[in-house]
């Protein structure tokens, strides 16, 4: 589809979510929830015509030679189709996050004051292949009132297509207009460029993706961004650590799921356990891993060498770099470095030491003795969430209904006035 | 000082707040109370010489013929110097907002999470003459654990700096380094364009000034930024108010402090009313007000006419546009059309409108039968402020305390592994 539509398709789609957004925000809760349910319907009804789409997207990846990984999360099965629809159902039962306060009080002269949650109003989001996300933020913005931009990949353009189109149709049912999801189907970058700078029209957008795509988005949007999911995460082992607990945090941390943005990417060392820690990780690891040593560690244990670009970088592979470190304080100091503020993990039974990193280190997730994998929104018990922020600005960590709201204050007085 | 010093000068500064703002944001309540104390101490100790320094700056502003209200905002005096250290006081007073939470829960597995305010880290803030800004600015960040770079006006530079040379002091007698405090002495446009880019080091960048300032920020930042102050706000008279309630609210919203943001910039009337409502508020507004009335408007009292500019226009003056409308919800659209998302009023006693009004404008502050100039932090009861968040994302309406923080997840555990 590349180029092939007028650079003003994305105005027409932002000005139609604008719109539709005020008359969004408005709706009962009732209406949000069977608006999903006939969305959930609607998928299941089209699954063949989405599987036949998403067919055309897998033979041009694989024409276009593909990483094998990478056409797996492409790819859409009648199962993963009834998954998003369990995920929708799931959002169904979720509090509705709109029109709630917990902070309501009285001031001096009367006025009664009240911090109410209310929608964004149109949100965008900007993401790479896989095709269950545009499901998945559909949903969520739904439920919480916001109308939803849907920038996807051109590899996964005739899924998307389809998805959407299922979506409409269940809404045209509902009592929600169609008009609150938009796809853009130009995909070229300039419709991400355009984008970014809609700022009448979109709220705030959300890129999920590697560090290329959020770089992009950080360096040229004009409307409010919140970025997502770059995370070099590290776990530190301390002296005072159980050392077998340690092990199966690392192993857990780096191998139940190498490819997303919790797993840890360094292991860091405390010198005096390094001895004893090392051989038993890298007889867990044994196999699977590949470590990247620092010298220290390289004195134990073989490794491949670690060079500066190791400690930056967030593999999200079977490869895992290795640094002995002095202490807590060099650990916490190596994070504050080379970390991308996302889940930090220390094992350790010192008191003051759990308690310093805890305190010290600046990240949206920061353990003690736990695998930095549980940060997610549906662990957190969120239900589900729309990425996981690295930003320290409006939202951090999982981002679920609760943070794609807004507040507004309601002021109810009787003829005050100020003196 | 305008393109004397180096441009470096901004980087070397913004990287003395980030290695300041890591210690600072484990201060306690205690050390950061009692650097307050003294920063007010130094700043009662230093008044003689701010008063000179202030003086310089009067006397550029009087020979560049800077209008006479400009020069009442940048100029100091005894009196006003203490009402800035009362301010200290009044922050010192309140509750510190670090390291709270109201949120903590365990999940399945044992996980114990927690939801932590943690400061954002460096504040940049970019303002206009106002020396006052510099103290109230400097005390909030303080407070709330973070680090801040500030950038006033070429007109007030003499005071900023013998304002922040006396803080500078004070903090030198402290628990607290002299160095989470920061003015760039640089104030040309270039300075501006470099911190707006410095994602490296600033968390946040707050511009306080007019719509031209907080324009060229929006569209320069890279640092995510919290737009403030740009306030079009409207009162609209229902055809059901008490009309001397009604007159009150207008003459209040309108003259009270006129140039100010949550001052009213236009009245819509609704139709059935405007002969009897017009002519009262004419009275009530006479001799002091220029009023600029909509052609059904000028068939019933005298005005100038209104052109399409003067929805738009936040005059921050004494003129008030004038509109009558067919009902509330041609109110509701037309504040859509023009407003600035700040304080938005309904005067009725129909019970219906004033909650259809509460809930479809999309504003910081939406108020029934009350004047908008109630919008600010200390009436509604946060003890101070930063500015007025005109944004949705992270704060909106006055910023507090409470709106200088992000969170971090807490994460204990005891050997958990992701299944």
């Amino acid at each position: 589809m590349k180029g092939s539509i007028s650079m003003s398709e994305i105005v027409n789609k932002a000005q139609l979510l604008k719109k539709a957004s005020l008359k969004l925000s408005e709706a009962s809760t009732k209406d949000k929830n069977d608006a999903l349910k006939l969305v959930g319907e609607s998928l299941i009804a089209n699954k063949e015509l989405i599987l036949k789409e998403n067919e055309k997207d897998i033979e041009q990846a694989i024409a276009s030679q593909m990483k094998e990984s990478l056409i797996d999360r492409l790819r859409l099965t009648e199962k993963r189709i009834q998954e998003m629809v369990e995920g929708i159902k799931t959002i169904i039962e979720l509090k509705d996050p709109i029109w709630k306060s917990s902070e309501i009080w009285t001031i001096e002269n009367g006025l009664n004051i009240s911090k109410m949650t209310v929608p964004l109003g149109v949100v965008g989001i900007i993401y790479e292949s896989r095709p269950n996300v545009t499901v998945d933020a559909f949903s969520l913005t739904l439920k919480s009132g916001n109308c939803i931009l849907l920038r996807g990949s051109s590899s996964a353009i005739h899924s998307n297509k389809a998805l959407v189109a299922a979506i409409k149709e269940g809404l045209r049912k509902s009592n929600i207009s169609e008009d609150v999801i938009q796809l853009i189907e130009n995909t070229s970058r300039e419709s991400v460029m355009e984008m970014l700078k809609l700022n009448e029209y979109i709220d705030v957008i959300i890129p999920r993706g590697g560090n290329s795509l959020i770089q992009l988005v950080v360096q040229n949007a004009t409307v409010p961004t919140i970025e997502t999911g770059v995370g070099n995460c590290h776990v530190y082992i301390d002296k005072s650590a159980k050392l077998e607990d340690a092990v199966k945090i690392v192993v857990n941390a780096k191998t139940q799921r190498p490819g997303v943005c919790n797993a840890c990417e360094t292991v860091l060392v405390h010198e005096d356990i390094a001895n004893t820690f090392l051989p038993m990780m890298k007889d867990a690891l044994k196999g699977i891993v590949e470590l990247r040593g620092c010298d220290k560690t390289r004195e134990v244990i073989d490794s491949v060498p670690a060079v500066e670009e190791d400690w930056a970088e967030e593999y999200l592979d079977y490869i895992l770099a290795v640094k002995v470190v002095k202490d807590v304080d060099e650990a916490i100091e190596h994070i504050g470095k080379y970390g991308t503020m996302h889940s930090e993990s220390i094992v350790t039974e010192d008191y003051s030491n759990a308690e310093k990193f805890l305190r010290k280190i600046d990240a949206a997730a920061v353990y003690v003795n736990a695998s930095t994998r549980f940060t997610d929104g549906s662990v957190f018990g969120f239900g589900c969430e729309m990425g996981i922020s690295t930003q320290k600005m409006h939202a951090r960590g999982p981002m679920g209904l609760n943070e794609l709201v807004t507040i507004k204050y309601i002021i109810r007085g009787n003829g005050q006035i100020r003196e």
